[in-house]
């Protein structure tokens, strides 16, 4: 093994004006995230506190640990039960129980090494230990590389509603190794693919058709490495990006719920549970295309085009069959409610999405009557 | 009652890059509270969760939820049990849960109605709900007014320590009314007190004299609300001072720790409980004191001026009996070591302190003996 830090890394920054990182993707990939965390600062012989479960710290705890010890950190891991309903206050009162026994100091470190549960839960712990240590992000499903563990969001659920718990705490490092993939179920894999599919339309045509220009999306085992590393360097860019110019959620970074409006329709009303959220977001993107054409945002070629590649990596398109009138009900929990308007992020081309506040009942009960 | 904002009360700034704010002190107090919100910038219309304890809740809660009713704002009261003892993740949920019922939403409000326990767990709840939403002190102890209320530091605590657990998360607006501490025990406002000649000793020998002229300093009742408001504008003026050059505890905000160092000791070794926190920075405070005549930092006259001031305000002066060995231990594992030097904040003069690094082991057990 090098002594030097891969060069083959992707490297995308995440440009903060307050603490910059950046989104580490390939090169040595876990065998060496020791290296990288000291290339981000991180001194030598610091406490690390690595959280993970069980279906991660049995393939790849050893790998990270080691790593770590080899360029001088003193690593503890604490495995925690998977699942999004450890995603609680109780889980992070286990890390925050377990930064107390390793004796964690404002210096130290905490990593998440899993999905998007064990990041925010993890970032959260780490944004209130001691008012707020530092995190680094080793994110192993698809939805976590291109989503979760970029940004600084981090949160646990409440009994009232998910992620209400919570703070933005920026990591110091988010370290993808795409090999992680091989063991992820591919179930998830197809639910993460959902949002790289949503980068293409808001804002990257170009990953769009690199999107259609794949037969085996939908089977991480056949994707080609440099593919797979392509579009995880796309995902982080077009992230990035936006939480850059955007960093608490003012205004842009809004239009990341494309899909998510109708998509949490699904979800809440099918029950939590039967989709996987990226399942959800990909049948809300096939909605809120519909609706664009309905709208003449964009044509009918487009939303087929999308329809087509949301098909393709083997996610759901068909709309449930569900009540126009609870649909509206639910839109307007959902908040996005303005003057009985409510507010959706409307494509108008490949690559290209605008807020808008304006889609009124009558729209949406033709837009569902076109999707049944 | 006027419509306008009572033009009376001091205004201190807290002059912070991302969002200053203000201490205000006197005015119309507590009845005033609503309109001041309004001014600060707070949206009517919004809702307010105002969390108290039965202590407080009791005199002071009607007077506080009418004003703010009164300027178009909605209210709701959550009491949670007074007591150090309470300041937990428990609480902090018991606040969750109300913020979950009443339907808080980023743009609404958590106020803080009581002293440093409220303070601190309800600043930690508003930053943790919702990634953060916005919070008001409003505190009902000398040292709360003083302290705890001003510099966004906010948390509970864990079974292995105090302050564990938390964030740092600035508040809008700290508005303190002074009549409020008429029910204040004497107790409390003495150890409250302590936190003043602090700030005298540390960086304002004006406030030390206004101070030593004061013949009714340990009897609240008898202070007059002048000189009382007085003492509460240098005392915020000082303490937003340092937070403004050092939000996050950098550098600068260390000389706060005068005093503490010794009293943490004290606090320690003489069991939680017995002293307040207060009564044990007394002590300290007369302890370094005596450490910087040894070192030569300050003059035997000076120690004494600081050791007469603390025993007209009603606060302890003598060093408890403890095994000097005992002392050094708890100083290590305090933290202030580096290279087997303590850390120390000496002052240099009344009105002047210095953070000293090099204070040896042998410098304490002389300056222990002396004590004893
Ligand atoms: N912070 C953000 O900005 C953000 C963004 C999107 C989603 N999220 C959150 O992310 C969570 C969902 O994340 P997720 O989809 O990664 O789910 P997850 O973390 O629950 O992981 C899915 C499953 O895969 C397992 N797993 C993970 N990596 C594996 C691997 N390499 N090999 C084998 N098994 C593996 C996990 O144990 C789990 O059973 C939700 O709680 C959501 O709220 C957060
Ligand atoms: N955040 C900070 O920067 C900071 C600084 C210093 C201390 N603190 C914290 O503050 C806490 C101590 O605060 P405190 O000394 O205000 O203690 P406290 O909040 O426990 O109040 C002391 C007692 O007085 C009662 N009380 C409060 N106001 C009253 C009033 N006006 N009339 C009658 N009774 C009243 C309370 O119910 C309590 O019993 C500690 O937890 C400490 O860690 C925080």
């Amino acid at each position: 093994m090098s002594a030097f830090v891969n060069i083959d890394a992707q490297r995308i920054p995440v440009a903060l004006s307050h603490q910059p990182y950046e989104v580490v993707i390939g090169g040595e990939g876990l065998r060496g995230v020791g290296k990288e965390l000291r290339r981000a600062g991180l001194k030598e012989g610091i406490k690390v506190l690595v959280v993970s479960n069980a279906d991660v710290a049995e393939p790849y705890g050893d790998l990270c640990l080691q790593s770590l010890k080899e360029s001088g950190f003193r690593p503890t891991l604490l495995v925690i039960e998977a699942g999004e309903d450890q995603k609680t206050p109780v889980s992070v009162a286990l890390i925050h129980d377990a930064a107390y026994e390793a004796k964690l100091e404002r210096g130290s470190l905490m990593v998440a090494l899993g999905g998007g549960v064990v990041g925010d839960m993890t970032g959260f712990a780490a944004a209130t230990w001691l008012r707020g240590i530092s995190v680094v992000q080793l994110p192993t499903t698809l939805l976590a590389m291109v989503d979760a563990a970029i940004g600084g969001k981090t949160g646990v659920n409440h009994p009232g509603g998910k992620n209400l718990i919570g703070a933005f705490h920026q990591p110091r490092l988010v370290l993808i190794d795409p090999s992680t993939l091989k063991t992820l179920p591919e179930r998830e894999f197809r639910a993460g693919m959902a949002e790289v599919i949503k980068y293409g339309v808001i804002g990257d045509s170009a990953l769009f058709q690199l999107l259609e220009g794949i037969q085996e999306l939908d089977t991480p085992s056949q994707l080609h490495q440099d593919l797979l590393e392509k579009i995880l360097e796309r995902s982080a860019l077009a992230k990035s990006r936006v939480v850059s110019s955007d960093e608490r959620e003012g205004g842009l970074r809004a239009i990341l719920n494309y899909g998510h409006t109708f998509g949490h329709v699904v979800e809440t009303l099918c029950g939590y549970g039967n989709w996987l959220h990226g399942e959800a977001v990909a049948i809300g993107m096939v909605a809120v295309g519909e609706l664009a054409v309905l709208r003449q945002s964009w044509s009918r070629d487009d939303a087929n085009r999308q329809k087509s590649l949301i098909a393709k990596a083997g996610l759901p398109i068909a709309w449930p069959k569900l009540d126009p009138e609870e649909v509206l009900y639910t839109l307007q929990g959902d908040k996005k409610v303005k003057d009985g308007k409510l507010r959706f992020v409307i494509p108008t081309g490949i690559g290209n999405v605008e807020i808008k506040n304006d889609v009124s009942r009558e729209e949406i009960r033709k837009c569902l009557s076109e999707l049944s």
